[in-house]
């Protein structure tokens, strides 16, 4: 396989942390977000929507969106599991999931921060207090799901899900912009488990191949 | 089942298209967004996010997130269904779905609206076209994915998916703003075929018990 992706995009983040914890190799291909190489033609015609991530298979055929490949990669690799066999426990893995994907993460994507900067003429600090509010205000949401959960090393359980997928790039981001994670208790410490787990660890930015730390 | 919901939520419109869709009958339970039922504490004991919608079981268990309830509903009720059961085939569904609700309407919900006018002191000519501009992008990038896709009656194949779900309120929340739906042949052609489905002329806004037109 070969996944398409760049080192700071929280959405590569979740990918390449599902690919860690599965132990299947892969094929890093660069894509600079920054420098706009996901709008050229070559990226284009792999991925129309011309976002990242992207993952190819072996047979050429390729797959977006980061949910739905780590989804896949569940069904095709399932061990370990990152989604429950239960229904109802696979939603509310889901659901915690989609509450950063669909709701957090959105807001704070490099597109966004560009349109508020270039055609709202939004400066700095309010760029900055945008990116915070919505951060923080969906932590709040996530960790007041967390709590009605029963205890767990991870955020739903003691072995890493497709939550914990989405979680940990989010609270990467967030640092990048000095969020206060004050009070977010079981938020930070299914953070702080996974932090310690070598799947996290492997896929982070700083150990990508395209890291400019 | 009932359904926590309001008739012009994107995210509560996609459940009810998929109670449709499998002929389920539920309560409608309304709250209004508008005026912050949603943050009121009867809510927020039933759903900590505060957001809609919630599907409540028969059994009093919860669930949020709208693509999480669908593909709950999809497991426990399996007909007609709403993903396809080939795993590549299903990850390009969730993929549409995605491409929607982690894409674009984040961007465009009532909470960032309201942000945009009280705290960014954006103006009602600016609000709109922030609104319509990432609708109209977020909808290319839709289109370019269906070109790829093999000629169908609906977004994916010749049956409503959860792709179908997810578009749908998002074109009827573009109309609300005057988005040019220019050149996006295949979207407004599964569009077209959806809103001639009863299920989903029956799970629309104006056909909800709290609709205000």
């Amino acid at each position: 396989m070969k996944l398409y992706n760049y080192f700071r995009s929280s959405a590569s983040f979740r990918v390449r942390i599902a690919l860690a914890l599965k132990g299947l190799s892969y094929d890093y291909l660069p894509v600079h977000l920054v420098k706009g190489e996901h709008k050229q033609e070559s990226y284009a015609a792999i991925a129309p929507s011309r976002l990242v991530p992207t993952l190819e298979l072996d047979d050429g055929r390729h797959l977006s969106q980061s949910m739905a490949i780590i989804e896949y990669l569940d069904e095709m690799h399932p061990q370990p599991r990152l989604l429950p066999l239960d229904p109802f426990r696979r939603a509310q893995v889901r659901s915690l999931a989609q509450l950063i994907a669909c709701e957090i993460h959105p807001l704070n994507n490099l597109r966004v921060l560009k349109y508020l900067v270039r055609d709202l003429k939004v400066d700095e600090e309010a760029k900055n207090a945008w990116y915070r509010h919505w951060v923080r205000d969906g932590l709040e949401a996530f960790e007041r799901e967390l709590q009605q959960l029963p205890a767990s090393t991870y955020c739903y359980g003691d072995q890493p899900t497709l939550a914990d997928c989405c979680l940990v790039p989010q609270i990467f981001n967030g640092q990048r912009f000095n969020v206060d994670f004050g009070g977010l208790t079981r938020t930070m410490a299914a953070f702080d488990a996974c932090m310690k787990h070598p799947a996290f660890q492997q896929a982070q930015p700083s150990a990508c191949p395209d890291n400019e730390a």
